[in-house]
């Protein structure tokens, strides 16, 4: 037996609330806790994967990643890792045509009066949300690709939130959607995916 | 002229947006840039004065603080910690009894399958959170003290969120409902209130 029966539940009850076509693409998002941080809301709703555009000096907690290799780079940023898949992507051409040829659309995070309050948006379609750098923000590149840009409403002194908070204002909005459209209610991943995912998930070397 | 008509007309703006009905209660939160990540929503939602019980070594930004004294704590914190009041409270007791005094309603955030959903809340009441701290969240003796227990639904591998992003996820919320019920658009300060924190925010010694 590989994994006990309560283990095997709990398992396939978080399996069968996996969200494929939910997703973000981090764009050379550099500090550990904020990776951290983003990795632990994203299997809190359903993230089965998400998307990285490592800094120049490399991910945060994955310096070794090749890119375009899921890895599930266990020991280095808590067990939030275990449970979502990363993706890297060499640079942002890349990242685009790979999310746009699965059917994503992509709402770029952007600080500017032009950007559509991020709560206009439907998040049960296929959705990644483009998270910028700590310093920098999303790039013009980026925001010239997307599908359109999202804001969080700031009615104080300051300019933006700290990444992994944006990430997750956006990202519950998304899981509110999608507990209201019942999209947690049956496995959302094809046999094949469920099964793959299932086989990694129950080897005990991952307990 | 102590600030230009722009500033002054932002100030003011901002000002008029602040609820001083709407706060939090950190109970030994200890990370720095966790600290920095909850002012920064806070300051974003319109939250005036913050709330804290500092772990046993001290407030991560403010050693030197004064309990029950508000500071500025300016140079600590990045610059949300400019615009939110900071209100230190030697123990458990001590910051429920300021807080009950002054009407609020304390939601203590816990990973229990008792919790209501944070989504079933009226965060236009007057409203405090009582966030946890990393590692071992909120104690029973607050717990026992709140008037309810609110969670963050969780449907993922992974227990908890970080508490940054928690209290952010639901200061979000308590946004929205505020905006629905344009608690945005007069002003919610007392003109007493009003005027101290106008000529405290003016000085140009702030900027
Ligand atoms: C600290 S911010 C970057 C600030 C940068 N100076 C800029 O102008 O974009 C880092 C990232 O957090 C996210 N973010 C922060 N505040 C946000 C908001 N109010 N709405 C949407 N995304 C936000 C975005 O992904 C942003 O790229
Ligand atoms: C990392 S958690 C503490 C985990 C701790 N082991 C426990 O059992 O409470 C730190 C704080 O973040 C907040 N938090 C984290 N996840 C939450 C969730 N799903 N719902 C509500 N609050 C949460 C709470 O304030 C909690 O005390």
């Amino acid at each position: 037996m590989l994994v006990t029966p309560e283990r095997e539940h709990k398992l396939r009850t978080v399996l069968s609330r996996r969200q494929p076509d939910l997703t973000v693409l981090m764009e050379q998002v550099n500090k550990p806790h904020n990776l951290s941080a983003i990795l632990r809301t994203c299997d809190a709703v359903g993230v089965l994967e998400v998307h990285a555009i490592p800094p120049q000096k490399g991910l945060p907690v994955l310096e070794e990643a090749e890119a375009g290799k899921i890895r599930t780079y266990n020991d280095t940023s808590g067990s939030a890792a275990k449970w979502v898949g990363l993706r890297v992507h060499p640079d942002v051409p890349s990242a685009f045509a790979y999310l746009k040829g699965q059917g994503f659309r992509i709402y770029a995070t952007r600080l500017s009066e032009q950007a559509t309050d991020y709560r206009a948006v439907d998040y049960t379609q296929p959705t990644c949300i483009l998270l910028g750098a700590e310093k920098w923000g999303v790039s013009e590149e980026a925001a010239a690709l997307a599908d359109g840009h999202i804001v969080i409403p700031m009615l104080g002194m300051v300019q933006s939130l700290n990444v992994s908070v944006a990430a997750a204002v956006i990202l519950f909005e998304a899981q509110r959607q999608r507990l209201e459209a019942g999209l947690y209610e049956r496995p959302r991943l094809s046999p094949q995916q469920y099964q793959a995912v299932w086989e990694a998930w129950s080897d005990p070397r991952r307990r």
